[in-house]
C-alpha cells in the first residue's frame, strides 16, 4: 500500500473515528497529533528512530497509543539490526539496544514498557535467530494492535453499564483519551461513544488540558469530527462547571495504575478529581489492564516525566511570559485511589477496595 | 506632562513597581495589558470611550483598577458633556449617559459601579452644575486612586500578619492581584511585596489563568520585574503543587465580595479554593472594602460575565481548536465563604464568621 493509499484508507476509517496509527507492511504511518487540529499531516516512519521521535515530541501519544506504535517500531528496529551485521550476537545486540532507546523515550505511561516488555521477553528471546524473529515480532505487533481495538470496544461496553437507564449524560473529560490516544475507540472516549450511540449521551465537556492543549486540539477535534456534541473549556473552568450542576460524570484515560489504584494521568486530572469528589460528581477511570503496573504499589513511586518550560512559557513561539523565569511543567500527576469511584477496565467494572479488585483482574488475565 | 515624561515617570515609578494608570491632568495614560510581556505600549486615552473601550478589551483590568480607570474617565467624560451643549440640562443628561455606559463595561467587579457611583452621588448630583461639578469629579477621582495606593498598602501589612514568626513562604496565586491590577502595590501582591520585604517570603507559584493568561503576562512579569522569586505553572497543576508540598499558603484577589463573604474571582480561584481545602492549605482573599457589595447575600446572585468564545478557541490568531464548537467561557467563579480561611482588607483581617466580621467592617468604614 503506498502512502497516497494508506492517507485514503485513513481517510475512510475516520468516516468512523480518528485513526492515528497504521502499519502498512512496510513502514507505520502516524498522524501527527502535534500539527492538529489546524492540519492532518502523516508521517511515513521507515526507522524505528522516527518512531522515537514521534513518540518523545507526542507526534503520537496516548498511553495505549504509543505501546501499540513501539510494538510497530520494533518491527523496523529488527529489520535494521539484522541488516547491521552478519552474526547473531551483534544483531540481537543492537536489537535490544533500539528497544531501550524506545523504551526510555517516555518514563510515565507504562504501555510503552508493557508492550516492547512483551515483544523482548515473549518473543525474540525464545527464538534462536533474529531473522526468525523478525515474522513473530510483525504478528505480536499487530495482535497487541487488534487487541488494543477489542479492549477498547470491551471497556466502551463495560464503561457504558454505570450509566444504565439514564439519558442525557454530560461527561466531562481531561486530555484526550480518544481514538488519538488508542489504536481503536479511545478508552474514555471509547465510553462517551458507546453512550452516544446508545443514545443516551447529551454532551462531552472537554478541558483544553494546557500546556498542551489535547482536550482542545484532539478531543475537541475527535468528538466534533464524528458529530459528538462538544464544548471546550479551559481547564480552570472544570470546577465551576461541576459547580452549576453542568456535569453527570468524570471519566479520563490513564498513563499508569498502581495495584492499589492510584492513577497517574495526565496533569490535571487530581485537580478534576478533587472537584468531583466536591460535588459528589462519579469520577470514573478508562484504562486496559497493559495500564496497571503490578510491580508498584503507591502512586507516589510513579515516576513523573517533567517537560521543557518552553511548553509553559510560549505559545505558537509568541512568549507569553518572561522567558528567563522559573517554570513547573509535569506532564503528569497522580490521583490517590480514595478520589477514583471506578475503573473502567475491559473486564468489566472495578470498584474500591482496588488492591482486591485489581488483584482479581490480575488473576483473570494471567488464567 | 507630556506623554513621552508621563511614560519617563512610570519608568522610574516601575523601579518599584508596575504602575498601569496614571492621570495627567489632561489625559489618562494606561498601560495597555494585553500587550504585556511582549510590548509596553501606553495609550493616551483623551475621550472617555477610550477608557471604556481600554476597560472592556481589558487594556487596563483588575477590579481596583477599573474602578480607579473609571474616575479619571469620569473627568473626560464631563468635559465632553460640558461641551456638548449650553444647556445644564442635557448637560447633566449626557454625563449621566455616558457615566452609564462606562458602569456598564464590565459587570462582575463591583468597583467599578463603586467608583462611578461614588462620583455621580456625592459629587455630581449635589452640585447645581455640571461646571461647578468638574473640578470636584477631578479631585474625587484623584482621591480614589490615592486612596487605593493607601488602601494596599494597609492591606500589605494586615495580610502580613498571617505570616508573623514564618519564615521561606511559598504562595500560590490565581490571575493578577498585583500592580497592574490597582493603583498601588497590589491586593494579593501587595501582601508578598510585604512579606518580600521583611525577608519572609521564598517564592511565588503564579498560575498562569487561561484564557487569557494574566497570571503568565502580568504576575509572572510584574515580580519578575521587582525580582521576586516566582515559578510559572499552567492552572491545573495547582492541585499537584499542593500535593508536592510547594505551597504554604494561596492568596487572591478579588471582583466581588457578598455580606456571608462569597467571593468572586477571576475563574478557576474556586477550583484552586478547592484544592487547597483538600491539602489544609490557608486560602485567603485580599480586597478593599471598594471590593464588596453590601447589598448582595449569596454569591450565586453575583452576576458573571461570559466572554468570548474566541479566547479559548484562538491564541495569537492561531485556532487550537475546531473553531465552530460551542464554548463555556465565564470570566468569574464564585468561592463559597465555607472555602475562605481569611478576607485580607484595610481596615484589618476578617474571619468567620463573615456575616457579623463584614457587617463590623462596614460599620467601622461608615463611622
Amino acid at each position: 500500500m503506498s502512502l497516497q493509499e494508506a492517507v485514503s484508507s485513513l481517510n475512510t476509517l475516520k468516516s468512523q473515528s480518528m485513526k492515528s496509527i497504521t502499519w502498512n507492511g512496510e513502514s507505520l504511518i502516524l498522524l501527527d497529533q502535534t500539527q492538529l487540529p489546524t492540519e492532518e499531516i502523516y508521517i511515513d516512519c521507515t526507522d524505528w528512530r522516527q518512531v522515537a521521535e514521534a513518540i518523545k515530541k507526542l507526534r503520537v501519544r496516548g498511553a495505549p497509543a504509543i505501546g501499540v506504535a513501539a510494538g510497530y517500531g520494533l518491527i523496523l528496529a529488527a529489520r535494521e539490526a539484522i541488516a547491521s551485521a552478519p552474526d547473531e550476537v551483534t544483531q540481537r545486540a543492537n536489537f535490544l539496544e533500539f528497544a531501550n532507546i524506545l523504551k526510555e523515550t517516555r518514563p510515565t505511561a507504562i504501555n510503552l514498557a508493557w508492550a516492547i516488555d512483551r515483544i523482548v521477553t515473549n518473543i525474540v528471546f525464545p527464538c534462536d535467530t533474529m531473522v526468525a524473529a523478525l515474522p513473530l515480532i510483525e504478528a505480536e505487533a499487530k495482535a497487541i494492535d487488534l487487541e488494543d481495538q477489542r479492549l477498547n470496544e470491551a471497556m466502551a461496553k463495560a464503561g457504558a453499564t454505570l450509566f444504565e437507564g439514564k439519558k442525557g449524560i454530560r461527561i466531562l473529560t481531561h486530555c484526550n483519551a480518544g481514538a488519538l490516544a488508542t489504536a481503536g475507540l479511545g478508552t474514555a472516549l471509547g465510553v462517551v461513544r458507546e453512550l452516544y450511540s446508545q443514545g443516551q449521551l447529551e454532551r462531552v465537556y472537554a478541558d483544553e488540558t494546557r500546556p498542551l492543549l489535547q482536550g482542545a486540539r484532539l478531543t475537541a477535534f475527535e468528538l466534533h469530527h464524528d458529530g459528538i456534541p462538544v464544548t471546550l473549556l479551559t481547564d480552570n473552568m472544570a470546577a465551576y462547571a461541576m459547580q452549576q450542576g453542568l456535569i453527570d460524570a468524570v471519566i479520563v484515560g490513564a498513563d499508569r495504575i498502581t495495584t492499589e489504584g492510584d492513577v497517574a494521568n495526565k496533569i490535571g486530572t487530581y485537580g478534576v478529581a478533587l472537584a468531583a469528589k466536591a460535588h459528589n460528581i462519579p469520577f470514573y477511570v478508562a484504562a486496559p489492564y497493559s495500564t496497571f503496573d503490578f510491580t508498584l504499589q503507591k502512586g507516589s513511586d510513579i515516576p513523573i516525566e517533567m517537560r521543557s518550560p518552553e511548553e509553559v512559557l510560549c505559545f505558537g513561539g509568541i512568549p507569553t511570559a518572561p522567558t528567563d523565569i522559573e517554570v513547573l511543567n509535569p506532564a503528569f500527576d497522580v490521583t490517590p485511589h480514595e478520589l477514583v469511584s471506578a475503573i473502567i477496565t475491559e473486564e468489566g467494572v472495578l470498584t474500591a477496595p482496588y488492591n482486591k479488585s485489581i488483584a482479581d483482574m490480575a488473576k483473570k488475565i494471567i488464567k
